[in-house]
């Protein structure tokens, strides 16, 4: 059960944060992107990559890995996704394929077997996806999920400026769109509570809308959030603090440019700036969260 | 202006359908995918989507290339997916990645590198892309079919059973959630309008909800559709006829199942079936929507 492996790997290391690995070629220190293929862009940012993992492997649970930044450099991009996937979890750590699939039924059923199934697709251990389509849209992705022990995060409220254009509407029966995904989602992932309470269905939640996080807390009593917007998006340690439970369970928080792009600031390596900054958010977060200790 | 294309392209062949390459491996004849590696399944595919493309690309204006049936094969997949592309475009065709991208803006705009731009990750003519994260998450689209003379097509009303779960949810001011989704696409392409009247922002409508059809193409002037459901989803000519203006114009169908499995109900060689099964389809639209022809 994946968010149980999630939430005991957050508790072992006090550290409830996952790693973006969003890798824009921009992002890499000059003269380590010489090349001008996709070939030569997709070794660079695996090479990046693969020493920003082993740099922090030891003090964060679980990487996010954005497939957009791959797809843009075609198929040889996706060969660089794929060893990431793989290297990150040679190291233990629960991967995230950032991806917010969608369609109907029939290819869903081919999405969940790309990037839930064992067969070396794609294998991550938690999907993102997009319920704009309804039940029969997800439910081949927690079927993988069940069979597998896997996970899925469906968008329900997301942390870009103008999400809350459609999912801040009021529906008819006095709720928001955001809460009716919410209550999707929560139906969704009925009967596959783990040790912890959260189902395999897990949602997306930012961290920039702390308002709607609060509700959402409130009423998704057996869902995981993964929690976007920290750092560059403008969201702070006191605003995500409505994501989690009281008792600190309930959450991970993604930081994906603060922590690849950490070096341009802070001077130096870096891997070892990707590490500092790990720590700092860390710290952070701890120092507004307290203690993550599940009853 | 790629829906001025793909309207004359109709025009000119009588014939406003896409050929969907949603090829499944389990969709090739016996013996046609021998090898057992995802390289070995992603050849096959290629090969077999090569010679439907060269059976039917005088006949029809255009194709669907839907990736989840190329990512279940991992990077290898991939490269069958962007050969696909490539050789559809080779032969004249109007090539849509079914892909449904959606994102924050920031990697909104990685997806649109990757299948809008001309430097060839995964270029194509049109992406299907899902509107549930509001405008910040679409402008990079736009911007890009802007630039490149592309177009994008945004899910409204999608053709499978439980699409009204969230999608046909009524809103404290009157509308449905698809109805808003529609009015959002309208406000997207505001400025864009080719020869047509149509914007370079389309809509995903399903052939399956004809009510909800009729609605949106009265609501929705300046707004092409890619029509699904057609087919082995159970929507048939009459079911679809809301979606086309009264001149005929402003829609294009998809048959994926119908095309690529002709030969499995018809008998003799898959491509020749393929053919078959497009003049079929086109002489049954026609027969329902009489001749095709813009003021």
């Amino acid at each position: 059960m994946i968010f149980d492996e999630l939430q005991r790997a957050i508790i072992a290391k006090q550290n409830p944060t996952c790693v973006g690995l969003d890798t824009a070629l921009e992002y890499l220190p000059e003269g380590m992107a010489a090349g001008k293929s996709f070939n030569d862009a997709a070794e660079a940012i695996f090479g990046f990559n693969k020493n920003v993992i082993d740099a922090t492997f030891d003090i964060v649970p679980s990487v996010k890995v954005q497939i957009a930044y791959y797809e843009q450099y075609g198929y040889f991009g996706l060969r660089a996704f794929y060893d990431t996937l793989r290297y990150a979890k040679s190291k233990g750590l629960i991967v995230i394929a950032d991806a917010k699939r969608n369609d109907i039924g029939a290819t869903a059923s081919r999405y969940a077997a790309a990037f839930l199934d064992e067969k070396d697709a794609f294998e991550s251990d938690i999907l993102t996806v997009n319920g704009y389509l309804g039940s029969d849209g997800i439910v081949p992705f927690t079927e993988k999920c069940k069979a597998n022990g896997k996970g899925i995060f469906v968008l329900v409220k997301t942390s870009n400026p103008s999400s809350g254009e459609l999912q801040n509407l009021k529906l008819e029966d006095g709720r928001t769109v955001y809460e009716c995904m919410g209550d999707m989602v929560e139906a969704w992932g009925e009967g596959t509570c783990g040790a912890y309470g959260y189902s395999c269905v897990g949602a997306v939640v930012g961290a920039t809308y702390p308002e709607e996080a609060k509700v959402l807390r409130t009423r998704m009593k057996n869902t995981f959030f993964l929690v976007p917007g920290y750092g560059a998006q403008g969201a702070n340690a006191e605003m995500l603090k409505n994501c989690f439970k009281a008792d600190g369970t309930g959450a991970v928080v993604n930081n994906s440019r603060g922590v690849l792009c950490a070096y341009k600031k802070r001077g130096g390596d870096y891997a070892e700036a990707a590490r500092a900054a790990c720590l700092d958010m860390k710290a952070d977060l701890l120092n507004t969260l307290g203690e993550i200790c599940a009853k």
